[in-house]
């Protein structure tokens, strides 16, 4: 089989766009360019599952970072959900649930008991913390899983039970979970059957700090990061607490101190230190749907100055598609990566010697949850990273 | 050359990726399905114009609709901007004006008199009214031309004198423009050099009415509209009134009766009836960035009930990818078609007899503005027009 | 007993002040003027109950009308809230519902059933609708009594009963209820026991119509309203769609046609002009929390020019305090009504000729709910009815 | 002449109200009570300056800060504005400036050359950094004046030179300057003719940390400030990077370490501690009109616990009418103070042992700028300083 052949079976961004080509000339040198010769009997729309080779479900598709999975999945030329669940609205179409996925063909919605796990080739997990252990331990093994949720994401299960108030119920299956920070652990991912996908706070902090604490740049006490989110991280269900009226034109620390980011966050940073890292994490309820800032207040090696750090982050940084270090002085801003995968960061010189002031930006419905989430099963798949997340930000 | 290679050559959504495929099992059935054999070590990136085979001109790229073209281009497998003009911030680089844009590779801004359009194929214009006539009378024939702004809406040249308190200043010109409502016009488009892309308002208004209109529906008077749109459509230049303080938490009407978005809609309506049509349009400045809706009072023809004007609408789009008559009873909300190209509409029965309300939304940006353009370009030089543009809604 | 020591027995907005004064001199011109002589010594704070001479129960304190009531209250000079009622929040303080009260003493909540009304002078009752009429049939005969639910709201049960779905519970009681539309039926509420207080829609409708409509100056056919509101208005309910996710950043229609302020709006305009009118009325959500426009498009009757809806409606609210026919030309717009009792309204010409533009804006909150609430019983007791309602608009 | 006459010569909140009383029986138990006897022939309208006593000049009356006093003191019962300046606005009246000030009587703009500041007894000073000093040191040495610019906060003149980039125009007159964080410095401030109002940064973070400064419980070094802040604080100017479109559904931190109000903070702090502090301060900007929020983040001299700082503020405030400790555990919004001039503040622990998170919300134009201004005339002026200032929050 041709890749030609190949090519024409597959429905990529632009619609399945190879039948043949014309020539015509353009511009004011009537240069010769090449276009399908039947485009305009030919219509194009948004890709459906059926024409896609790898068959994608979709486990809790009723939330946010489930309808951005989808919306994502879109455009991307390999990926089709032919599966979704959603306890609550199962025998409900995706478009009565989201109504701006309306121009899209998905299947059903179903109850995940209902699901029948051997049409699908790969699975993404957006089911409440809880309850996803159980039903992942469930799913057959040649699957390959991306797990939304906080379930996978603590490797030490007394922690988890600490923090989550309940007993790991997959303790086994925890072993061979991967952490999903797709920068920083790219090599595991790509074999790995199960990825944890990580939170949105730590994929803001984690970024920057990683690098900067294995070159031992910065030091590991008095980390204090003070977080700021929108609201649709805490999802879609109704709380009085997530009005518009109680969010709109106003802000909040919440969780202060106690927020179930914090062990994830510690485990990452110890991780690359190898000794128990204790931060300093308050989150704050922006005002707006998505975006992500997390401002790091951080005391810098001795003799080190802003300077290596900037350093540090463009060369750990300098070939990835979706993690960009700023130039010099910009401020990175929330409005500038939404939509996108991207994360934006900058380091900054603090008044008081000796310390530094980080800032990252993601949007954190998309590199803090399904974007990076898609980011990693192409990685699993063997498929290049970036396939279906390069949209650009939508600003303003 | 065979379209294989023709493909290879291409930088689409997902990158430049047909470099050979190699063969894996995944799944619970391990069927086999193909990937590109060097896919780790082959980085994708965000569409860099030298790749792209057909030169674009942004003329006017430092305002909100030069942004959102260069946004949508970022995604298309054929349009490479290669040419940015912006007087007052030439010499910048575009992310610089526009930091969401920082992972594309873009020419420098320049003045437009320093612009040598010999190099490009095509030029979408985003000029602000007035100043434009003159500057796309300069252009070198050769070029496809797309004009965001209202300098060549009006047939009329006296009309056009009217509404903007000034003399045409290319008028022969006029003769030759195609006005860009594409799913209306899409036959006089695919001949047309120079297209007229409607204003946001015009847009959101003739979609529905159009059809209605032809089918002798509706009555010819009495139409009113009561408009809503977001505040980017009042562009990025710094006023007063358009300020967060002023905006936020508040709505309020402006320009009633006197937009000059009023003419461009009579003008549409009445080429259907071939009768003077005059329109109550009265727009309101919402507390969003993006999204537009029309909400239209209408009196039914004798004898017409809502469900004809709604099965007149549902077939007449029923084979368009960018506008969707919803399911009845299906609000249409802005927030479901935020960041993308579609229209979405629909028609509900009045409380009195003989009236129906018809609801239809875009966002103001993209079908408002550079969406539709593109979709107008496409058409214009032979490619499926839903290239680059089938990006879903941004929600929540 | 003199007005002095009457006086010094009152709790005003800048506290309890008049225990004698000083002369000292200020100013340019050493003018003298008097102070009181133990200013610094006299700590004022907020108004607490327990000082004020009637005494107010509130039933329903939980929802934002409630809360909005004690707001206003704060700053009255004689009514204390002494009697709080929230049936699912029995036992809490209201500091811990309601955090922007913490600075007021207030009474704790109670339920419904466990008050004694008795100890109070007169009851707003912010109940939900559907409840309300069985508890109002309950209370004391000697309590004068607003109500801010539909319950009463319409003078003709069948209709409650057909757009509520349930049967009437107090139709006695139905026959002595003064509407409360204060400006235009301020006679009848100086007598009223029992005030069912206007819905916020309703108000904003029939304050510009029923002059226009009583002087002949509009035809009653063909009023089309399109009505936008702040979420505030849907309450304190924990619903999906009322989430800042869904509501932010853009619009949408709701209730089309079906919207329960219908026949209160037909009700009051069939009454002016002694035949039923049936309006066009499309209720808007708008991303913010208070404010209401009402753009109302109404054909003149024949001769009569916008000059002289103009010219009725600035006679008819010439000595209003709360309500403002604006300059001609300037367009009301809610932020400058924000938080405030005020309804600005304005007339404009339309392109059709016979028609007009009549726009009205208030806060929903206030002069659509709590503000003419207290208004109307500032005048049931006898007591100017401004009182306490003086606060400006809160802009930005 | 009586207290009586003197108050009936008075007008407050509710009006020139205390024309005599009648009695009447409210009630279930047909207490007695008084209220005017002619209330029902008496209209009460929002204060006019005409009727007040002291008579006050607002310089730049244009901006959002002088709007604010304006609101303000529309429920003073003393002072009334009698002169209002805005040059570039000279000659215009208020109420087409501020359109939410249309219900009061205001004298028209004039530039400050004409201004007749014999006529007034105080003056608000709202104009901007930089041209403030000259004009104050034209001022007749009889007014009491309150500054809201910067120009006179820093005692320092040298740094005042740096900070701003231009010499000090008035450094005798900086001599007597009075700093009106009003709740430290009130005995002060009763004696000033000269008022330097604090910035809205410093006043949120000097109420919390002085206090504890004072008593040695947190240690000079690494205080570390992430301030949040509404747009209004930017004030009225037409700049693009405070257009809605960019500020809206987005944050970013700005001036990092290099804000003015660096500088203010610094010398507060020094002045408690008797040492040069320096604190690492990054503001950010929040999608949002109203509101401040700092996060404070310190370390405890040794031996101090959380519990002993929330003692301490606690007994600190305890008789302040602005300043509110919230309970322990319930985190300060600025939902919660908006529109009013409170300051809520909580003390947090850390999860680094030793460390606290201290916050603090007000409104930053009320607390952050004219109701602290207007708190401090008051005093000044020997009368009750919360006179005109206890409007609740308006929330939502």
């Amino acid at each position: 089989m041709s890749s030609a052949s190949t090519l024409s079976s597959i429905c990529f961004e632009q619609g399945c766009w190879s039948k043949g080509e014309r020539k015509i000339r353009v511009g004011a040198d009537k240069r010769v360019v090449k276009r399908p010769s039947s485009s305009m009997s030919f219509r194009v729309s948004a890709s459906s599952a059926e024409k896609k080779d790898i068959r994608i479900g979709l486990l809790g598709a009723s939330g946010y970072t489930g309808a951005e999975i989808v919306r994502l999945l879109a455009n991307h030329p390999h990926f089709g959900v032919t599966l979704m669940t959603a306890d609550r609205k199962a025998g409900q179409s995706m478009d009565s649930v989201f109504p701006h996925l309306t121009a899209q063909k998905l299947p059903r919605l179903i109850s995940v008991k209902d699901a029948d796990f051997s049409s699908v080739d790969a699975v993404f997990c957006c089911l409440p913390h809880g309850t996803t252990q159980e039903i992942i331990k469930g799913l057959p093994t040649a699957l390959k899983i991306v797990d939304l949720s906080a379930d996978f994401r603590l490797r030490d299960v007394s922690e988890y039970e600490e923090w989550y108030g309940q007993p790991h119920k997959a303790v086994e299956l925890q072993k061979e979970v991967v952490y999903g920070l797709t920068e920083l652990l790219r090599d595991d991912i790509k074999k790995a059957r199960l990825v944890a996908n990580p939170g949105c706070y730590p994929t803001s902090v984690q970024l920057p700090l990683v690098p900067l604490l294995k070159a031992n740049l910065i030091k590991l006490e008095n980390i204090i990061i003070d977080a700021k989110s929108g609201v649709s991280g805490a999802g879609r269900g109704a709380k009085e607490a997530n009005l518009y009226s109680e969010i709109a034109e106003g802000i909040s620390s919440y969780g202060v101190t106690r927020h179930r980011h914090v062990p994830e966050i510690e485990q990452g940073l110890s991780d690359v230190v190898q000794s128990k890292v204790t931060v300093s994490f308050t989150p704050h309820l922006m005002p707006m749907i998505r975006g992500m800032q997390s401002t790091i207040y951080v005391e810098m090696a001795p003799g080190v100055r802003t300077e290596d750090l900037y350093q540090q982050l463009k060369s750990s940084y300098e070939d990835e598609e979706f993690v960009k270090v700023l130039e010099e002085g910009v401020v990175p801003r929330t409005h500038n990566v939404r939509g996108s995968n991207y994360c934006f960061m900058n380091v900054f010189p603090d008044r008081i010697p000796g310390r530094a002031i980080i800032i990252s930006v993601i949007d954190n419905l998309v590199k803090g949850a399904s974007g990076q989430a898609l980011q990693n099963l192409n990685i699993m798949l063997g498929l290049p990273e970036t396939m279906g997340l390069l949209h650009q930000p939508l600003f303003p």
